[in-house]
């Protein structure tokens, strides 16, 4: 699958995501890989569940997969953190 | 699946969570099943990444499930509202 076939979940209304995905699928995407970490995750979900449920009822999950980023420290010297990292594949 | 393998997922902090995993793996499950809903299933995801990279390297990620619940309004006449979902089933 291209990179550019991802939307990454950020702070804005779930709707600005929904839309994206909605455009790649218009635009003759077979897949849109909808990525998130952090408390963003959530926002991934809520992203997904509006596109297949009230838009593109014919999209399936086709696959989730969730991880671990390891995030540099703020400053030197510091511990780095980790984030959870979720990966939500959709296609038809 | 035995609905008493399942660990729900609220408001406290990760480590909690993390050791109601542990505890039903110690004592015999052969999967536990981490359910959230809206703004906790960022922590269910938290809390399964440190179950499985932390504490019990041999526990593998089985199933992530995704849905919608329709919760009955507040108030009477209310519209009811919508809230995702997310399932991860652990197991060895």
């Amino acid at each position: 699958m291209s990179e550019s076939n991802a939307v990454l979940i950020g702070r804005k209304p779930v709707m600005n995501y929904v839309l994206a995905c909605i455009t790649l699928f218009h635009g003759g995407a077979k897949e849109v890989s909808v990525k998130a970490r952090g408390r963003s995750i959530n926002r991934a979900v809520d992203v997904v569940e509006v596109v297949r449920r009230r838009f593109l009822p014919d999209v399936k999950v086709k696959k989730i997969g969730i991880g671990t980023e390891q995030l540099a420290p703020r400053e030197e010297g510091g511990t780095p953190t980790n984030v959870s990292t979720i990966e939500i594949t959709l296609g038809h």
